[in-house]
């Protein structure tokens, strides 16, 4: 098939790339490489070193030795969005190029309308072109589980048949965002299903959980390593605490830690992914899948990256920062996903299996860590209107815990990478 | 109560500001007259004329003798929206200032972008102004019952009680709009609902039916006449049809017809928001409002307006072209209101009064109807992505029926005005 991803520079985007590419479909992508410019906004990099675009594009070419067309631009520009899906004229597209940071969007009002502005536009524009160019094409779409907040009854997928005063219907699950970032989800989905029923559209929105990993099989070579983000405003819960182990620091849970979110592997979303793309609706629909493999609570990962650290030496203390988030640390929580078994799909990899593989690649990108380690904690405070302060309060980098960095790039042996 | 109304130059904005100041309360504005110049750009006009700013503003501090505060600009400003914040210090926001017309949303990618991105981004940058500078205040938010869409069940005031696999919640009613910008107003919902939980906001929104209506009591003069639209984009389907009835014109339900709607008379509509106004929640707290009177089907509105039209010896037709919408012509329609009656709200005008009113005022100003009826039947269709076509072949202005007006503007007893 014939697949687009926009985003395809992104932390997901780029293994799926890869992923699809292995599997004989034939990729393009689109990017504007906002993330890598916004990372750095927030003083932070890569915890992996990643390759400038074409340098990446070069070698995944090379490993499969097919083209992998791209096309740098915005989503915020229909011209563009339109152009691509004429040069390219995808049976699938995966929209995966939107602002993704829950911090981001609550920095202050300008990063909330920055993010709410940007995503629902970007998804208007590839639901406006998908009907002029292609409109027989598939679009999946990522959401997250984050949509659907911390409900106290279980969380079905996307719809659910109620019973009220006697009478029934089924309608959509009720959304519950806990982040502007969230609520743009929750837009983009409103405005995916509506598009759907006016332009007759095929599509699929998935309700992703956490990802976690650094690795996919098809990442043979440091050339193809995909991104890992670890600073508060870029980066999960679980990546700072393998971080803060690996640094020597507490591991820190915000709050109780009690709060429990879906957990999927990049390997395993790269398949649910794949899933839905070669299984498209038959004909026009909108479609919700619960895209996540098993609930942990912050709690549980915080002691299985405990666990792993201490087989390691490290022995990091596990502490407790307030938390800077409004959500529920004691809750229910029991999402319901059966679409994508449905379709075949498996798990492949153990949470403990991918720590052991996180700290691997982290422990040899320690010095990257180290650089940046002061944007680690939380400086966004979700009831602040305004955390500039806060976050220009934050303390100057340490100087790395090892040898000194030859640049501020890293060590000579990393080349200049984001 | 000191009141901020965003909009005030509108439909309802301009009333509210009457039917506030006529009860003594401290009425201040803002708008930046984009209404006038979008009712512009479709080629329509209000049927009512409608003086120029500062004379409406004249004509009101004159009528009660207290001065009334207007800042012209836009809420797309973040800067502007917390200077009339800083400036007014109100007790109460009543937000109005929002794209208003779902065929405007529909006409092309690019309106329905700035349809969504203009709303949501006025109602954050309201938001964070609050919390930054009155967050004691109340907002009281204009939604639209068009947000719930056509449940099979009853349609609670915006949250409700569910039992779902053995387990119960409270959660918020599921959204099923019908447009990009009756889904820009559930995103507003959404941010509204959320800055109420992050910043400890006090808030109503207020899911309002369709209202109707010229004039209320505080309209003592035509200088103080409010908008009256009635072209596809900005007027409703009752608007139409008592214009098409003026005009000896078939009266026009798109479809079968039988698609219902909540409806409530203007003066009532300003006497819901005045109750929201004067008893807003004691403690930070989002609530919603259902308000509207009672919900008549289409073609029960044409019925009516017919036999008002019988009794002045117009004798319409009724006729059904194809409906422009993607909308259920046949449905469930029982929407629950309670919050207001229990704040004492009383229905203070008769549907079959108020239409007789309507016809009284447009009666007086034929002529303006007259000059833009080729902009009173659909040239937007839901199912299409690019409508500019459909607009641009509408036939041109047809001489009005009566003698010849002496400029574009109307009459030479009509003062120039849009």
């Amino acid at each position: 098939m014939k697949v687009l991803i926009t985003g395809i520079d992104g932390y997901s985007g780029w293994p799926l790339a890869l992923h699809l590419m292995a599997r004989g479909h034939e990729v393009s992508g689109l990017d504007n490489f906002v993330t890598r410019k916004r990372v750095k906004e927030v003083g932070s990099w890569s915890g992996t070193p990643i390759p400038p675009w074409p340098k990446r594009q070069a070698a995944a070419e090379k490993k499969f030795g097919r083209p992998l067309h791209f096309h740098k631009g915005d989503t915020g520009n229909f011209a563009f969005v339109r152009g691509v899906l004429e040069a390219e004229r995808p049976d699938a597209i995966v929209h995966l190029a939107e602002q993704r940071s829950a911090p981001y969007s609550m920095i202050d009002v300008h990063h909330a309308v920055r993010t709410q502005v940007e995503n629902i536009t970007g998804t208007l524009h590839l639901l406006y072109a998908m009907k002029e160019v292609v409109p027989d094409a598939h679009l999946v779409k990522m959401g997250t589980m984050g949509e659907y907040g911390t409900p106290n009854v279980d969380i079905p997928e996307g719809f659910f048949e109620i019973d009220f005063h006697g009478r029934k219907d089924r309608l959509p699950f009720p959304r519950q965002a806990g982040s502007w970032y969230h609520w743009s989800k929750v837009f983009d989905s409103g405005d995916v299903m509506f598009a759907s029923k006016i332009f007759q559209l095929r599509s699929t929105d998935v309700m992703q959980g956490v990802i976690y990993g650094t690795r996919t099989p098809e990442i043979t070579e440091d050339a193809l390593l995909t991104r890992f983000d670890f600073d508060e405003t870029w980066g999960t819960a679980l990546n700072r605490f393998v971080v803060e182990a690996v640094l020597g620091l507490p591991i820190t849970p915000y709050g109780k830690g009690d709060q429990i979110r879906g957990f999927l592997a990049l390997e395993d979303s790269m398949q649910s992914l794949r899933l839905a793309v070669e299984n498209p609706p038959k004909s026009p629909e909108y479609r919700v899948f619960n895209q996540f493999d098993a609930a942990y609570s912050v709690n549980q990962l915080a002691e299985i990256v405990r666990a792993e650290a201490d087989r390691r030496g490290l022995h990091p203390v596990v502490e407790h920062p307030p938390n800077p988030r409004m959500e529920s640390e004691q809750h229910y929580y029991h999402p319901i996903h059966e679409h994508l078994p449905a379709l075949g799909y498996q798990r492949t990899r153990l949470l403990e299996d991918v720590i052991r593989e996180i700290f691997d690649d982290l422990t040899r990108f320690r010095r990257r860590l180290a650089a940046r380690k002061h944007v680690v904690m939380p400086a966004v405070k979700w009831a602040d209107a305004d955390n500039r302060a806060h976050i220009a309060r934050r303390e100057p980098p340490a100087p790395p815990a090892g040898p000194a960095p030859t640049s501020a790039a890293g060590t000579s042996s990393e080349p200049s990478t984001v």
